[in-house]
């Protein structure tokens, strides 16, 4: 069994990512199942095969702890781990080719918080894992922010200890100059460059260093049209077999 | 005046930083307000000059708008744009030395919408600004976290254009021996790689590059002892002189 964390800041289109590349791994006829671990989502375009509010529920939080929106999510989030051998044992029932995660709305709660970090190894075990950091299309337009997002999914792949695959999503909301424009920066770290204009040293070398881990890295898909899962699925499928390397040894889970 | 933007992962500490570094800074006679711009917090120990909650309150939102936890965390901090320009009227009437500015508990909502940004813009104008960004100590100890907080903090340097002074917060949590270890780590990228064991070669270099830039500027401090704030004041005034590149010409207020 494989295991793909769908990962992005709030509104990066993570659960419409989950859902679409369901349907094109079931296409490929790949058993595909589909972990929810949001406890605070509120509609789920697909049904899922395990879901963590049947656990902890956001909603019910809030109002049995008598919380503010922002604590109730923090403690939603850190709840999960108090359930942790029973969504370990309802997981372990899940048989498919492809297991994928559909993270927490906010990427912060679930990586830079314990819990996160610590279901996901609970999850993936000694699988196979990685993870697909969605690109905001609105945000990756701007180049000051597109070197933010490097940086955000680099951290994100120290702290989760995922191989991570770079997409760009919901390219059906640019135009065709600027998805071109975006795509030239994750090619050349000049072009990035002169569209950044004054730079200090130390960011020139971090935005060479930036574009040169990433490869064939930058993903373009629109999970709206259904364009681009050819490719993340070759990348996947790349990336899985070892073609990336891992951060470190084997995962060990520690719970 | 001066403007010091308080940043850090929930759970980091920032709303304890604002009230104690407005305490140190009035011992040294310098005129200093605090800005709110967390419309979801619960609870504030100090005064604020300016409360983004007057204008938009989370807990409202979601009563008025029948939305759930983080769809109401998220069109609270979306709302606060629709009244810029209130807000800059008022804000506009502070004078002091330094104006500290408390961010939403979420670095996320803040950093990588556009509003956060944008806000942030029109708040400091063509002053002169910072921000601090706090380290969890709690995270910070274990070394993979370590380096994925330095890239989160200057992924956050990037998208708010902002000067950034890194401040390890909270280290009456640590152990003489677990702080050393991390001061260690922020002093020399062998340090660390030596911690972190099996290491790719990018994230070998990419290491080695974060600590280099990182210069004198991993500041231990604990709001909690009140321990630190001379070293963090004197690192304040230093980037304010202009001893750090500003990433940009002039900050441009779109608004």
């Amino acid at each position: 069994m494989y295991y793909v964390f769908i990962l992005g800041t709030a509104g990066s289109g993570k659960t419409t990512m989950t859902k679409n590349l369901q349907d094109y791994l079931l296409d490929q006829e790949m058993d595909t199942a589909i972990i929810n671990l949001d406890p605070a989502v509120e509609h789920l375009p697909y049904t899922p095969d395990f879901d963590v509010r049947d656990y902890v529920d956001a909603y019910e939080v809030m109002d049995n702890y008598q919380l503010g929106p922002n604590s109730a999510l923090i403690a939603s989030i850190d709840l999960i781990l108090t359930r942790a051998s029973e969504i370990k044992s309802d997981i372990d029932q899940i048989e498919a080719n492809y297991v994928l995660i559909d993270t927490p709305g906010q990427i912060e709660l679930f990586a830079y918080r314990e819990t996160g970090r610590l279901i996901s190894k609970l999850i993936r075990g000694n699988n196979k894992a990685l993870g697909l950091f969605l690109f905001d299309s609105f945000l990756a337009k701007e180049a000051r922010s597109f070197v933010s997002l490097l940086l955000l999914s680099s951290s994100i792949k120290f702290r989760l200890e995922l191989p991570i695959i770079n997409v760009l999503n919901k390219v059906d909301l640019l135009t065709d100059k600027e998805l071109e424009q975006i795509l030239g920066w994750g090619e050349s770290a000049e072009n990035l460059i002169d569209e950044l204009g004054k730079v200090d040293e130390y960011s020139l070398e971090l935005i060479n260093l930036l574009i040169e881990s990433l490869s064939s890295n930058l993903i373009p898909v629109s999970s709206e049209k259904g364009s681009g899962f050819d490719e993340l699925y070759a990348e996947i499928q790349r990336v899985l077999a070892g073609g990336e390397d891992y951060l470190t040894e084997e995962p060990n889970p520690k719970l």
